[in-house]
């Protein structure tokens, strides 16, 4: 193990100072903070965390993206106010510090709730005393962070814009709203516990106030760690099981083969990085439950009580495509009607109330990691939008790409350093 | 053990015939659901329940009331829109019969996904192979349903308008939103499991198409059983420990006391129930992480870290209320301030995005319940409007208020029969 650096070491965190019966449980989180560290520039890329435990910050690739899927989300885009590109590079210093001592179960800053009394606190305080959770932190960085809306090269970035990090194109069908679209910079949150996901993006926001804006955010729910039986692929609100055929956080070569992005790709400050597509997707609840089951187990190619491909008797059974309907979701979506596109998801499910018009505001916020969209999502939503019988009952409502810069690798590195150092 | 109807006996649910790995869990679930009633007209108010495990429907009480606080909510207002009695009374009926399916693990309905295929199946799916998760149902009935809007008493009702069934006062500060408040029926929803909450209202809701619709909707999140250690009061959105002084579930004489109406109360049909004062409170979070320490501290009245009353050292030692602020949050809520009124707080913390002005839409769902709003919440609320000096950090931007009848007592028993039959 290397030598550890004061971002490394195991101090007393401010729990175990007053005393809590969380102190050894956040002791915990901090040492293994370390560990993370000592290994975070191996290609280990699932690291194992206990349900409540602490996954490892630093490393090759940012966490949140093979990380095994947590049970809450809480994503957020931020517009950048400043025009300034130290201020943009402070305040990315300072989160990746913020985020180095959250996802350990620490609390932000070093006085945190035992700060001066005439100071606001350093960490607004409604993670004490809770577990890390699995909290992961992963930033990207979206088109405006390059040339804003009125082609403006704030931050002298433009030239350094990934081919990949492309406009999407308008598809069929969809009915976005620019206030749940876009944003120069995201983070995804992603928690066993929400509390500990909206404190971490609480307490970014707080730590940019000035500098930059919530534009739009999305809580969101899965599986529930505690309540659902380990083996079984999560029910989207349409009550089938989703995700099916996804890429595994431990499948190392179908990684690097669809999700990190190259040094043949370039450029060189996103190798080890991906490209995040978010899509939220409103379904039609009321109108979905109104339809036979047949025509539902049509629509998306699968039965209903199993999960099964049609005609088949297991979940994962080797589907066969052609006894499908041609519009059906999942022969659309499969690989093999994709020449091959595979994409890392990583949705959730979302339930935001009502609409105004007493129906539930429920669906997919959908999240895809890929090398490429230009051969991952564009493809395949274009063949989507175009045939899916789904499409009836959904919509998609907002949408946001983002370029997702390689992993911290120590406690010297910071988010965007290679881009903007 | 009393003979069982059908409703009780633990038949082979959906799950167990189509093989899952949570069968057992289901029908273990059904029986448990068969114990319940037998012990229903028992004074029983705090049924033991593993996590994941199921609380029993039946019972003098309704259960989400007295019942160990669940880790989520999905609380939901309906507008009644028939004015047909039998219509209503069949809808009760029915909302009944799904709820105690539901609570128990079962999917609503005897097809649920293997029913007929050319019809909509009876259970929309999305909890199918998740465990009961505690999932609690909880019924009230709003000033709407003995009178409505426009002064019509369309459901022969107005005679048994509870008379502590008030519309309630305009407190100082409130900035109500209509589309956030009143209703003619409330269902709160609590469970361990989000997607288990968000499945029950959402069928209930598909039960009652055309007859009611969600007028407003509400999800909450509290402590986090897998990851919050037990003896913890969960914090706040504001990091402050809260709801230390709660009346508990186990607490029979002071349930009888301050929670349950009697029947020297009255009317009749309410006997065993109780009212729930629900308020939406938003709170300025942005301004309040300005705010410094000693400012939180001296608002709340107590310390950040551990919770203590101020001058004190541990969160349950006796609070000297002359040692905090005349007009500190924890001071001016106690009992010993307000002539003893106690309510049985259940309020969970929401963050349902940004408000389009960048800021969190983050706070409370305070939900309380009591014997007599008289002389609970209203002069509570009262005094806390007029005098607190949290006001300046939130504001309340939703209430409603229902009356809770008494438990369903057996699968012959229905929501509101005594009030309706």
């Amino acid at each position: 193990m290397s030598e550890q650096t004061e971002e490394q070491r195991p101090s007393p965190s401010r729990r175990a100072l007053i005393g809590w019966g969380g102190a050894g449980l956040a002791l915990g989180a901090a040492a293994a903070g370390g560990v993370a560290a000592a290994v975070g520039t191996s290609d280990r890329t699932e690291p194992a965390a206990e349900s409540g435990g602490a996954v490892p910050f630093h490393g090759r690739h940012q966490a949140g993206i093979a990380t095994a899927v947590q049970d809450r989300l809480h994503f957020a885009a931020f517009d950048v106010l400043t025009d300034d590109r130290a201020e943009l590079v402070a305040l990315l210093k300072e989160w990746t510090k913020a985020a180095a001592a959250m996802t350990a179960g620490r609390p932000v800053g070093e006085g945190a709730v035992g700060g001066l009394a005439e100071a606001p606190p350093d960490d607004t305080g409604e993670a004490l005393g809770l577990k890390p959770s699995r909290l992961t932190l992963t930033v990207g960085f979206g088109p405006g962070l390059f040339e804003d809306a009125k082609g403006r090269d704030r931050f002298g970035l433009r030239k350094h814009r990934p081919k990949a990090l492309v406009d999407l194109p308008k598809f069929p069908g969809d009915n976005l709203d620019a206030a749940r679209s876009g944003g120069d910079l995201c983070v995804q949150a992603c928690a066993d516990d929400p509390q500990v996901a909206v404190h971490a993006i609480r307490n970014l926001a707080r730590i940019g106030m000035g500098n930059v804006a919530i534009r739009w955010s999305q809580l969101g729910f899965g599986k529930t760690s505690s309540t659902t039986p380990d083996a079984q692929t999560p029910r989207n609100m349409m009550g089938f099981k989703d995700g099916t055929a996804n890429i595994a956080g431990t499948d190392t070569a179908g990684l690097d083969k669809h999700v990190w992005v190259s040094e043949k790709d370039g450029p060189d400050w996103l190798v080890g990085g991906s490209y995040l597509v978010a899509r939220r997707i409103r379904m039609h609840i009321e109108t979905w439950d109104r339809a036979s089951l047949k025509e539902q187990e049509d629509v998306f190619g699968r039965d209903k009580a199993e999960g099964a491909p049609q005609g088949k008797q297991r979940e994962h059974d080797q589907p066969n495509l052609k006894a499908m309907l041609p519009t059906a979701h999942v022969r659309l979506a499969h690989p093999d009607s994709n020449g091959g596109i595979k994409i890392l998801r990583r949705g959730y499910s979302f339930t935001d109330g009502t609409d105004g018009l007493g129906r539930l505001d429920a669906g997919l916020f959908f999240i895809a990691y890929q090398r490429d969209v230009r051969d991952g999502f564009v493809p395949l939503q274009q063949r989507l939008a175009a045939h899916d019988a789904l499409n009836e009952y959904i919509q998609h409502v907002g949408s946001a790409l983002f370029a997702i810069p390689p992993g911290v690798r120590d406690a010297d590195d910071w988010w965007g350093r290679a881009l903007l150092s």
